[in-house]
């Protein structure tokens, strides 16, 4: 709804019609949480819709249209809410309309990639001062905090997704969410974060490690894992088969024994939602396109000891556009911290 | 699913069936954000799961159980996997769960209430420690940043919503979405947090003047808003229905001649979410039972003004032990700031 129509008021629902479209919302866009501001071609119709359903509602104004059938999204859409548009809109065939938008978001405009763009500078800027501070003794939860207030100090509407901060035996697993353990001499540290800015999310993953000079396993370690991701980054291409992105990057950790235990996936399109189409995975189907905007993620996590993940957000562009645009550009050497 | 079971690993899905009990993950709690830790009279299966469809893998679980009807939440359900459980298992007779456990939880036991007593000593704190800074020439974000940091320093798992902050002519708006607007000499701050504790959340709202000495009509606005927010407290008492304490704390403000524009309801539940049963408005069907913890806030906005929202959590209880308790303690006066 925020991609169709520009904003999307907590509740409201989106009605495409033949000849005129609208924006049903349950009270004035500015009594709730809103995102974004209306297209100015679309009809704001505000309903005193009972008991909030908004979707009901704009059922009965397709009625009110002529509409002889309404395609719903499904995979959104809770049974409850789609049996009482079937009850109050009989007349109307009701279809499922799928990914349909989904699908329409896969590839970018500019417009939409600026905002990517200007989202992974302040994510950058974020993790750049952090760099710069004391981080023995802190907790992930606090570094996680003061993360997540520089990203909205630099102009982020928000954080993109809960940041994560992860130390010792939790680094290197995606998804981590901070705890009370402190940053010691000798760990390995593994931050996400990313910012929101005017609704658009990107994402950066780094691992550093603390102390003047990083062990053995963890030079050899890192180094693999950078391999990867750059063997992943260097797929990215129009045309690019997903599944061959991720063979990119997972046949450099699966050779070096470490099939066991590696995440799903490689990478997921980024964009309105954190996680969106395309996803970089073993079984995904499809190509990659122009325009798309991907994280590119290989991890490994060795329980009980730690591991590395290495994010990037990348735009795909042709080679004659000089091949990939990384917007994270925070740099990936190994740093000691 | 967290109430029932005690965990809400991401994804996942709760299947309470005759015999036994499952905890249907798609992947080991400890790979995917969680919330708690499963109770251990669950069984836990974790499931390679197609697409991550936790629910037809838990329906394949049910055929196998020998079930010949599986109940399922019709109102968190989408159409779409609905239709896949079907066909997966179209032996079993799909019936719905309706809102049985959202009933269950709406009366609390006292370490429900526990939690949520921490969660509003954590607000008090939070809230307590910013009015003793600096506040003309803030930002509303920068504020709201620094209670949800505050939040969690003391303790709390994050903030139970998004904070917000109102300023000068925002003040008064229920969930007003803080912006860059800085806090001025003479204006209405209106302020409303809550903390997470152990996934129980909590809310607290009040109104404060910037500047030596409020104008009149503050103070009137005030003195309104106040006796209506008592008057509401007041009302809660186990079998007072719903709409008779909606009716005391709105009969207040409609007399002053405030009818239009008044926010559709007085206050609502509080328990794992921050928005559950009951709703105390004008058309709510049902009657208060101790041990329910429920919010009163009412407020009032006037355009271009600002207005005033005074909001406690509270807990009713019988007369015979005191009355209402009340979990948010900061001062109600009007303070000058």
């Amino acid at each position: 709804m925020r991609y169709l129509s520009g904003a999307a008021p907590q509740g409201s629902v989106l009605l495409l019609s033949r000849h005129e479209d609208f924006l049903v919302c349950a009270s004035p866009p500015d009594d709730r949480p809103s995102e974004g501001r209306p297209d100015e071609s679309l009809t704001l119709h505000v309903l005193p819709a009972p008991g909030g359903d908004t979707a009901v509602a704009a059922a009965g104004l397709a009625v009110a249209q002529d509409a002889d059938s309404l395609a719903v999204e499904e995979h959104h859409l809770t049974v409850a809410r789609h049996r009482a548009i079937g009850s109050v809109a009989s007349q109307l065939r009701l279809a499922d309309l799928g990914c349909a938008v989904e699908q329409l978001r896969v590839v970018k405009d500019e417009e939409e990639i600026s905002c990517l763009r200007i989202g992974a500078e302040i994510a950058d800027q974020a993790l750049g001062e952090l760099l710069e501070s004391i981080l023995v003794g802190r907790t992930e939860r606090h570094l996680a905090l003061e993360l997540e207030r520089r990203l909205v100090d630099h102009g982020a509407d928000g954080p993109a997704f809960p940041t994560s901060v992860a130390t010792g035996p939790h680094s290197g697993r995606r998804g981590h969410r901070p705890t009370d353990r402190r940053v010691e001499e000798g760990d390995f540290l593994s931050v996400c974060l990313g910012a929101t800015y005017r609704g658009y999310r990107c994402e950066i993953g780094r691992t550093f490690v603390i102390g003047t000079s990083p062990a053995d396993w963890q030079v050899e370690l890192y180094d693999l894992v950078f391999a990867a991701q750059r063997a992943g980054r260097e797929a990215l291409a129009p045309g690019a088969a997903f599944r061959d992105v991720d063979r990119a990057a997972r046949h450099v950790l699966d050779s070096a024994g470490h099939a066991e235990g590696l995440q799903p996936l490689t990478g997921h399109g980024v964009g309105l939602e954190i996680d969106e189409d395309p996803q970089l995975a073993p079984a995904a189907m499809g190509k990659l396109d122009a325009c798309v905007p991907v994280t590119v993620e290989p991890g490994v996590h060795l329980p009980g000891r730690g591991g590395v993940r290495i994010d990037d957000t990348l735009v795909v562009r042709p080679e004659a556009d000089g091949g990939p645009e990384l917007l994270t550009i925070t740099t990936k050497e190994l740093l000691a911290l």
